[in-house]
């Protein structure tokens, strides 16, 4: 995306850096107004959902609240919640800078940050299933706490896995009491408005990273001990789902930088481990190493289950689906 | 689930006993009294769609109401049809409480009667199947006349489908003259509304047993001649299509006890035998036998076609979706 | 369908003739009324949709502006966006006759062009597509400018996939400029409308026939530069996906009278030839030759790569769905 | 009004008589049959609020829901209040038939029923009230009780009122205890949705006749201890007011067959006789003997206090609002 | 007003002339843009009303449709039939325009044109008045066929009353087998609305004449066979009512240039002469001659009967309320 | 109203003190709270008004949003506005606490502070014109800034109309240049909504003071320049009105403790001093003195020009409307 792009003058800040939030709020306002100007038709919806807004997270809070409100859930209470919690918390606001950023520099079809903030559903379940895990008590986002993971791009040399998986151990041990506690009511009533509105079923107790592309979204289920790292890129109609009737650790966990492809069913708690890549369409029911690709329903280890393919690229930034097809061919004969 | 769970102070009658709604009733009234005054953001909503009604079928056909209510299809119009119905029979309302009840002790993501009653779009699209078959005459709950079926556990050592495809097409010939003089038009104007709103299109001529669970519901299609025998329980993106452009009985007839797990697809007027096991991700185009798995796409059956595995359990109520994975990844090498 | 069961008194004109629109809209208000008579619940909503408007076109503007409003997208904006450009171009209508007709004669379960008309939301979904097509200068029904094409039944003896898609090409070069010069926040705006609403995701930019079916349509996802040809039948679940993370030519291209099966996941640039058929959960990463079918995951030609097994049928027309199970049944063993 | 006028194609039976309300109602029917037909556009509007349903009481339950709602007072919860009501008891529609004949007979512009039940906003905000004090347990239309006033002519020749204010005295010790034990908060939020709706603010504790027509109605004020004969005509801008700020029986009684003025303000507890007429405009502060007419401001009897001129006529039904005048012009030189 | 408070930069056309209707609708978007962008608050709610539309006829008859809207009566299908009238009739807008210039030239709180539009219930009442006398078939402002009453200053030496009676009368003729025969349901239907929503009761029988201003508005009641002359200004709460339960011409008719004050009572067939004024809180029963003044209850000529005193000025356009005080004081001692 | 009836167990503070917004919001959600339990039908309305939020204002600003908002008006958007300016400013929340108190004590069918927050239109449409002052810079609530007025009981031997006269005009030349620069776009289409919704029409320049009661307030007018002291109670209907077509300050100047009877009609830029009474129904034109009553059409003073009757009580606080017409009916003979 060439600088020349941005509507308000000035290049984009690093990511992660302290005035990034202001700029893209800045470059959000600058493209809806080239809308509003462009197209009269739209000019209401721009002025009420972005352009009548002092900052980010009021228009975020006010277009969900529209999105998701009903005849018995008012606009004006969910508006309400979700802009105490978002107003409270700049961890929060800034994982909305990130996840945002990572739909505009992903998905090819995403044309400018106002139209992913405005029209995205993977974007907009997200934000409503962080705000329910910051309401819940639930350490949010919880690989916030290892510092040199804040990256946006990880560091391919460690088993961040490990690491993720650690940490969710311990967010796990503090958020038990409070998942079991407390605000349980809110947060399922907001998942079912999110399956109904977006067709996503995120259970507010999966643990989520930042900077995570849910593309297309509809047909998505995460499972509620599900865990996704960061940077990882899903597809519409993936299900990371349980087994069994009984409850406990029973959902995939997601390495950071994993892609995974359309119709993806993940089954268990398997590891997918960093930087790996799933087939669209695979059904998985066992670990997959890091930085290999499984392919096909029973899903297989492209390479062979002994030494598997593995790639240096991070497939969840490169978003490349298909590029196993040659040794796959091969492989199928 | 402990009994100390309950919140209304008295354990659960008997499954099918004649107190049985009663104590549902209380029972959920009680958890919304609980999430009440632990959430006041929640209270309105709880008090609008449980609180204030004097019976499950009030709170049920209100809700349903608002859910599924458009600008062109008000929500006192809905309200009304579905109370008039839900009051008449208590054949619905039994069938009723058996699902809700296999929600809740099969899903353990499930976390009370009243989370499923309000947040459970495969429950409650299932209620508004089930309130157009009685409105189009359709012998509801098909089964329900062979008495000895009735048990919420099906006697495993009876061919259930046998009879359940004989019952159904006695009531087929009874339907048959109904369905196309009558109520065609609300019933598919229902269906849409639940395509709309649920992402679920379960069409309003399938017949459908007792203790069912959706679960996560988001993508189901049921075709027009499906069957689904009792104490089925089918994840999200299950697909029970036909095949052709004539009508005919072009639909699978699924057994009781019968697992699906998600994204499997069934095409074609083909059996699948009671308490069989359908792997998520599987095409199904063929027979399954009674208590065996089919897994992969095309589907084979684990432990091969002359001699495949069998399994004591009934999938439908273990939900247990990957165990067949060590048979398989022998087979698979 | 006896030519008995039209209420309007008249059999239908020859497809694609002058008439045919008016025969066709005339035939939708006799079946609307009866309908009314025979359901007094119904009968406000089948008044407000159908009967109290004068011409079809009127009737579908109404329809869509009621089902796609939001509290911040009104329904007299919409309303009135679509029937400025529906009673304008006659094309378009003509386009609209051709996917009743589609859905009316291929899908069993069609009861009648009004059902089609008033629950379809693959129809529904399609016609809001085309509107954004035109608005944005794109030229709408690509293949239109091929007069021999226009036949309902296409030429099977001709390579029509080579001039779809050479068409395809002049077109797109017409198109580029104006997708990047103008309406996009509109289009955009509403493919995230039908994408809540309808959970269809068909991006703008993409280029449809006539004649298309999309049945149940519930989780269909077509990326930005794929084609889909005439007569072109499309199931649920069905993924028309790109590959990677640039622009450019990166998803398939349809020729006229495939079928493609429900769950099918189409990955990448890759040419699906014209009377194809595409079983249901196939992952397909590579071309399909002319009236071949394609199954599995990955997905293989039946009858082997080398000599494929050809079929005379136009499948986007015959909906059959499994007759390839006697092969593959061999295949598989 | 000829009997030609009437849809249904049978006179209506006497007044009062028990097939009254069957009768009305198909007539009503009749109206809205004949006017959806001649005017498609408002097919929608008439089929929905009254041709759907099957009684008057449906009908009526339904239009005050739907007119009454707001967004924290849902319609479905309106319609079930009033509809339980309205079908429990016989007497409430039997006031409710009365009412509608006193608008059809007095108003010379009320050209049908069905214009008086669905556009009279008088007659609408009546049926509420009416509601309400059934509800609260009030004695509804207290007169009932008195068999020989039940007639739609009162007699004349006996002095009701006294009749009236003692019978309202008792029903004022019954009613007492339940309006300062129950439902209060009910009535009162009616009473303010009434006021919004329909600019009509009438107290839920006063005590209203039969046969009562409220012409135009915007801006009436009825207050708390305020009763109101049986064929009492009122017109818009009319206040029949309290004084000072401690409770007690503060307001105005109004006697049967009285017809009260556009923007006549009466106040105080003062005693206006039967069939007495109150001069638009007029301040009364005075009790009105029976049969005579007060006007002016401060309101004066016709004919002067010593010797008031007496009609024959009942001005509650006779609607003649001017014929005093040439008594007056002498008056007023 | 100054010209130079006029937004879009060029005086006003002369009244009446043929570029009003543009230079206004071009002056309306002028201030509302210079509104939106002074209060962002309001944008989304100025362009969707004014900013997005391409004249003044669709502006009003988007805002027209969502005031009065309801869930039984839907936007969309008021817009349209607004739609279709305004634009269809150069009159209509041309009195539109003459109705804008009264209040926007005679209230001293009238800001600006938009607020007018989009804020003055008097005027939007009146509109949809005129929509429906014209849709009835009534001849539609009906002194429009007198050429020289076209002038906004009507000439003050000829007896307009006449000439309008006379033209009401031949109106009337037309009129009444229109009214007797067509769109009463609809006619009737708007009324109610407008009664709900602005409680303005004027009935769509009554003849308005051109460049009315009903400043405030609320209360005000015109009856069924009333006459408003042209330049004619009617406070709040002001009634033009009739008497007796029969039909017939029974209400007032109001002469050009006439000031009405607030609150004033004016019942039966009587006439009011051109340049009348009558006082706040009138009750007026007699004709009252052109230019003179008549306040009181029962309403009296200042000056006294033989005598009234005349004035020169035309008080419906100096808005005069109390300079006869002087005359009264001295009447009254 | 005795001790016993506040629920919250304590009894009030004195009147002004700091402590009163406090308690009245305590016994606020006492009140509600106990009408939930008594009536299931209305707690969640009154779950959403009132006990689910944290502080008055906010239950304020929710249920005004709701109340005002259209289709093109959001709630979110109202509420967001309102809520802003009540947390800002404390003057205003103990403007609204004193005006809460007046109702509750002054109106004898008030029978609870909740009853009044919800559902007094007089007083909610009062909330809006004060927040519409501050948004306007106006100095609010002008008479705050001297001290020895904020005594809820005014001082009497002091005339209070001078000083207010006085601060009115220094506030008038502050608010002046802030009225003509600002806000007005907002202020103006509020006015719009609350003379849409609730019939009242109070100009959004007139400057108001504190303690106000509003009774039924259906149709009250006043003026641009109208000035209303404190402790101040004006009946429905009631209009402070101007005279003429240009601007200017041209409405009544109306003292503290005055009481204004229903359907009063006062016009012109006249003073109406402390504690003076004006009659229901009477048309005042000139200045009446301070405690004096003046009554009638035209308004004379009760005992005469020259030496009125003067009464000790404080009329707006006493809301006597009729011990006057001792005097007045020797005076009428």
């Amino acid at each position: 995306m060439p600088a020349g792009e941005f509507c308000n003058g000035s290049p984009p800040p690093p990511p992660g850096s302290d005035d990034e939030e202001e700029w893209l709020w800045s470059q959000i306002k600058a493209e809806a107004r080239c809308d509003a100007e462009s197209e009269p038709a739209l000019a209401s919806y721009l002025y009420s959902t972005i352009l009548s807004h002092s900052s980010l997270e009021r228009s975020l809070a006010f277009h969900l609240g529209n999105k998701l409100c009903s005849s018995t859930l008012l606009s004006t209470l969910l508006y309400d919640l979700f802009l105490d919690i978002f107003t409270k918390d700049s961890s929060l606001r800034s994982a909305t800078v990130a996840d945002l950023r990572a739909a505009r520099y992903r998905d090819p079809a995403c044309i400018s940050f106002s139209h992913c903030l405005l029209n995205y559903k993977g974007f907009l379940a997200l934000q409503v299933i962080l705000f329910v895990l910051f309401v819940c008590g639930v350490l949010v986002r919880i690989i916030n706490c290892i510092p040199d993971l804040k990256s946006p791009r990880f560091c391919s040399s460690v088993d961040l896995l490990q690491r993720t998986v650690l940490c969710c151990f311990q967010a796990h041990r503090v958020a038990h009491n409070l998942w079991t506690q407390c605000r349980k009511p809110l947060a399922l009533a907001l998942q079912s408005r999110i399956s109904d509105v977006f067709a996503v079923d995120i259970h507010p107790a999966a643990r989520i990273g930042k900077g995570i592309l849910f593309d297309h979204a509809t047909g998505v289920v995460v499972g509620e001990t599900a865990v996704i790292g960061n940077n990882v890129s899903i597809l519409h109609h993936v299900t990371l789902g349980g087994t069994g009737k009984f409850g406990g650790d029973r959902h995939p966990k997601i390495g950071d930088g994993v892609l995974i492809g359309a119709a993806a069913t993940i089954l268990g708690n398997v590891k997918i481990g960093e930087g790996a890549k799933i087939g669209a369409g695979s059904v998985v029911l066992i670990d997959v190493p890091a930085r290999t690709t499984a392919v096909g329903n029973p899903a297989r280890l492209v390479g062979g289950r002994q030494q598997p393919t593995k790639h240096e690229e991070i497939p969840g930034e490169s978003m490349d689906h298909t590029s196993f097809i040659f040794d796959w061919s091969d492989y199928i004969i």
